[in-house]
């Protein structure tokens, strides 16, 4: 197949790859235009709409076959399970139950029909544990397996969690795991299958279900899911909020399994532990006394300093390693 | 990358192309259990989801190059267009009103920005033709490009119009074309770029806006959009309802342009316009005095006949012709 468009792009052409993901989801938010329906727009872990009884929050996410997911280091039911769970983590961050899911399956004529009915029961046993429902979906043919979902959820009356919402003298508190899928990622990508608790991180995160909807009741005023990693995920609150976060490394114990990753690998466990992404762990911002019960506190919000300062701090002072695992490896998205 | 599933498949495994799409959907989504806030499920256009004010319907359809769209064919704006508007048309058939819409896009790092920022505006002008707001996103990377589209929709009070509502002595109306996007794709295939106008119609379909919701408050009791073909869609709409459809021939006349693609490739036009898929006009089953204007008649709905006999009959006789074109001729899904 050609890939030339009609009137011709030049051959050097910026690319997405130079362009970055993100200014490109800016450029194309900046100028979307206000619509009364539409009380949270992009930019957020989810969007919120107006209906004219109530207000649904919706939030979508793509796996894609050797990007999120390798049929070599995951079955079907794991694709299946993390699809949902990375979806509902986002619901989750913004404070509301998640109820329905809707999938977008694509893959090639010649996938094992196997393959496709065990990815679905991964779907649905981790609805089942989520407690979505899972209504509906589309499935088509394509080169590579790409699993798109897209969850909505409800606010049972209570306003979104944003990413805006953090205020200087609050603590930053985080319930879930970081670190464990990136350190499962090292050690697939170095030919090894253990220790099992990190692989199995890295094929379905474990997601603290419930855990955002109680953090809004708590009265957290801003939240985000770690998908990225934490520095930069924090990075993302601290930016929409206009304030800076600082974290405490003393706050975070190394897990034994991260322990072994790293005396095996060479890899600075708090490297893993503030970089690595897809754990989708939940990172909020409360008042001290409102920090709820199994949430851990891990920093605290500060008066933004100048303008071209970083907005995350580890300890007080930039961190110096490296700034993000991404996906497979790739540089950052 | 190695696509060997640990455990291993056998090589003699029946595929995704052997079983069938529709087949393993209905394998899926036949156990799915029951949910009190399921009002519909998979199976119809579009999930109906309860909140406790109200109630939300939803759908999802992706778009993936070289099945739906191809570069070379299409350039972005257009790709961008037709994944809102063949959402929004699934939302048409549930009598809905679209509201707000999610995508997520998946492309290789090498794709121009450019192309990424005019498919962006094609999504925002066809969100605005439809009266819809693009509330959210996701932008991976991946081999091809991949657009999965969903959206939301209101009711407005109304019950959704399903596709197991027809009774006999009803009758078939359309709104909107069929054939168009077919006669475009046997063009282009061919390596022409005429006419024009079914050229046009396979690039975006012209999704009849607003006409779901009227036919619903008109009184319409079955519904479903034409996306896979005129036959195949009313066999899904005959199949649910426990009906017999019987179109007639003469409902149709040949429009100019699919004359002239008829004699040029010796295409049957009524093939064309029974078996062309994505188009996306609507047809729905009213009482005879209850069609509204800008409707056409097609046929009607008569009593299901014996068991094994066709669902979908043409002037009373089972269609002989060819029985659906699929996307860029592969055999039917």
């Amino acid at each position: 197949m050609q890939h030339q468009e009609p009137g011709g792009s030049q051959p050097a052409a910026e690319t997405l790859a130079e362009v970055g993901e993100f200014s490109l989801i800016e450029s194309v938010t900046r100028s979307l235009p206000a619509s009364d329906n539409v009380l949270v727009g992009p930019g957020d872990d989810g969007a919120v709409v107006a209906f004219p009884h109530g207000s649904v929050v919706c939030s979508t996410d793509t796996l894609v076959e050797g990007i999120h997911f390798r049929r070599d280091w995951s079955v079907a039911l794991d694709v299946g399970r993390k699809a949902v769970a990375v979806n509902v983590a986002d619901l989750e961050a913004m404070g509301a139950r998640a109820t329905a899911l809707v999938v977008g399956f694509s893959a090639p004529a010649d996938l094992p029909a196997a393959w496709a009915r065990s990815f679905s029961a991964g779907l649905r046993a981790e609805c089942d544990r989520a407690g979505v429902a899972l209504v509906g979906g589309d499935m088509t043919r394509a080169r590579d397996i790409t699993v798109a979902v897209t969850v909505l959820g409800d606010l049972e009356g209570r306003a979104p969690v944003l990413r805006s919402g953090a205020r200087p003298g609050q603590l930053l508190a985080i319930r879930g795991r970081t670190g464990w899928a990136a350190a499962g990622l090292a050690v697939l990508s170095r030919g090894f299958r253990s220790p099992r608790a990190v692989v199995e991180a890295q094929r379905v995160p474990e997601v603290p279900y419930g855990a955002g909807a109680d953090a809004a009741r708590a009265g957290a005023s801003a939240m985000i899911d770690i998908s990225d990693g934490l520095l930069a995920d924090v990075g993302h609150l601290a930016r929409a909020s206009g304030v800076c976060c600082d974290l405490s490394r003393d706050a975070f114990e190394i897990p034994e399994p991260l322990q072994a990753v790293a005396a095996a690998t060479g890899i600075d466990p708090y490297t893993l532990i503030l970089t690595g992404g897809e754990d989708h762990a939940l990172v909020a911002a409360f008042d001290s006394h409102d920090v709820p019960g199994g949430w851990r506190v891990i920093g605290s919000v500060t008066e933004r300093g100048e303008e071209s300062g970083p907005m995350v701090l580890v300890d007080g002072a930039a961190w110096e390693g490296q700034s993000g695992f991404d996906h497979f490896g790739h540089p950052g998205s």
